[in-house]
């Protein structure tokens, strides 16, 4: 089977339709056997690539996320969604750095994804989309810098399932990578995360419009089930603590209970909202494909079950020296998980800095104003950059 | 407002159309202000009630629960939820105590709940139906014990949502309760378990055959919003740890995945299974009462804000003996919760016992065989029995 792609120049600058560059690559092969043509990739980059081309990195998002690092969204109108972490000046400082994001394949942000359309057929692909990998995405994005003349990334970061794709980028093409940090993520997805990704897909699958994935040639969204489903993951995303401090059982605009079904706790108004805004900006479909793309994710399973196998080259350890984040409150990927991933560096012998930043916010801290977690991400970067002997360009550097 | 209910002599037997006993009770005034008129109450009962009626021990079942705690199950034919506790020579011998145990107000088994019919309508109640908390349920419990002529239970025990019940009965009858059990609750929902149940609800209420409450009148189940809210729900039940021992990532019936959006993986199918099998035997609109009066029991509110003044009483301690059980890897009602209500209780210096179960089973765990726990129950009962002056009437008991 082809799935076939619009038929333009190789490599040729195209208008995704949002802001930001476009452009046609390809061919690529799928994990699931499918021979994609050329297809479009959606991205963003932030400062400029040195005359050398070796201070580029790769932030990879996760599944809600999109190539907006830094710009205003297009839909939503809200800020990038790691301006706290991304920008000059900050951790990964866009006055030294050149930093790249592509939204995802299987995406719905301009890369190739459910909702685009099907040349073969004139309609979007809908379910006719083949099941994508988290390798996949790593794929296309190893075609774009390829097209960009980055023979190797300075560095591949990104949180939950942009951690994902930073392991995948590791093991996959660890001469490519010269640093990685894996943030909040596993090499593994676990058995309740598929259970919490599958009552998503379930939920969206409920809904009626959803018609079979083909709702945009019915001319509707399955916006309820859409919502359903990022609302129960939406609470994943939060520790308890987090969400007893930021709402406990306050009541929402009211001094007391109202005895029916309004959202008479402030928690309750805040879900459905998190549900009701998530539909204006998200594909069903792509929510699909991409959860399923993460329940997939299993680095050991292509290495005998070992992971650390995944982690050898050439007979020795990886070259790729690894910083692994996580978050003492993170119970979607908890601290474990990514202990997991450092003892099976320790075990190859691997260069790896392992931080569990304490906080309370759980899974979110990733995007969130955490200090620690940022001061560990500017100090591994800096004395990479050293090791990796980037001259330091930044106004009043030595 | 008044809500009717069918007219028929007090107290009268009556047959609620499933097996075990029915009675209708009433009149009695719901939080909300409501004034309920007699309404049907179902209740099953196991061992004797001796002479002096001093050996009622009340079961309080949880939010998917039912009167159903030894018998088969009449719509699923499977054995009775509470087997591992309750019965001849177990912790809560029926050989000793007289056990009873309702289907809560609101509930779907016979109960009075929005399924049933409301006379001044003809129709089923739906959302005509009042919101009822867990006070609530529990006067419906007094209201059926006073009518047996029992004027303190021994215990009343349960877990989850019974658990609530449990305290709740100490709190408002503490004179008709001599020993008291809550497992794995707390005395308070939490903002994330009301998260939680607002994901439930949403997933009901998005489902077009809810039809604002009316399903039973178009002929219809929501039965795809009702599996979606358990399938959320029972994630919560079980520990990570047990998903994982459980299931892990092994695959359903294949040796690969298959690239598609069928259940690959066991934890998928068997989360699909719980959700199908529910909407067999559970009622939707009884689904968003139930979580509701959960979301909304707070035993610290009408105190002053302060648990402990719950345990008051007369201007001392609660009478009430309390042995307070919580299991160590439950995420759902963790271990603080009842921490938080043994705090509470011996600030006016309760009689209290308290234990966390080691286990990895999760919230689930106060269904499941965990020998510990069992023993845990057996032997406050039989401390308790010596002081309430109980005979042992077991065969070969001195």
């Amino acid at each position: 089977m082809t799935v076939q792609t619009p038929a333009r120049t190789a490599a040729a600058p195209i208008n995704t339709g949002w802001p930001g560059h476009g452009v046609l690559l390809g061919p690529m092969r799928l994990d699931c056997g499918v021979e994609l043509d050329r297809f479009p990739i959606a991205y963003q980059t932030y400062g400029s690539l040195d005359p050398d081309r070796a201070n580029a990195v790769m932030v990879c998002h996760a599944l809600s996320g999109d190539q907006f690092v830094l710009d205003r969204h297009p839909m939503t109108a809200k800020s990038g969604w790691w301006e706290a972490m991304v920008g000059p000046g900050k951790a990964i400082d866009t006055n030294r750095y050149f930093v790249i994001c592509t939204n995802v394949l299987g995406g719905c942000m301009g890369t190739l994804g459910p909702k685009e359309v099907n040349p073969a057929t004139g309609l979007p692909y809908g379910l006719g989309f083949p099941v994508i990998t988290i390798a996949d995405m790593v794929r296309a994005q190893k075609l774009l810098i390829d097209h960009l003349g980055i023979a190797q990334l300075f560095c591949v970061v990104g949180g939950s399932m942009g951690g994902m794709q930073v392991l995948q980028w590791a093991v996959s093409y660890p001469e490519a990578v010269f640093a990685a940090i894996p943030i909040a993520a596993s090499a593994r997805h676990s058995a309740q995360n598929i259970a919490f990704d599958e009552v998503g897909r379930q939920a969206i699958m409920a809904d009626p419009d959803w018609h079979a994935g083909d709702y945009i040639s019915h001319g509707v969204v399955p916006h309820r089930g859409l919502a359903v489903a990022r609302m129960a993951a939406h609470i994943t995303y939060l520790s308890e603590t987090a969400l007893h401090r930021k709402f406990g059982r306050s009541l929402q605009n009211r001094t007391a209970v109202t005895y029916g079904f309004d959202a008479d706790f402030q928690v309750e108004s805040y879900l459905r909202h998190q549900g009701s805004t998530f539909v204006d900006r998200f594909d069903a479909n792509s929510y699909l494909y991409i959860t399923r793309a993460m329940d997939y994710f299993d680095l050991a399973a292509e290495h005998d079950g070992v992971l650390a196998n995944a982690f050898r080259w050439r007979g020795r350890s990886t070259p790729v020296r690894f910083c692994v984040v996580s978050f003492s409150s993170d119970w979607l990927f908890p601290t474990a998980e990514s202990r997991a991933t450092v003892h099976a560096l320790n075990a190859v012998a691997a260069n790896v800095s392992f931080v569990e930043v304490a906080t309370d916010k759980g899974h979110d801290a990733f995007l969130l104003d955490e200090p620690q977690f940022h001061q560990v991400i500017e100090g591994f970067l800096t004395g990479c950059a050293e090791h990796r002997g980037l001259k330091d360009r930044r106004r009043g550097a030595a």
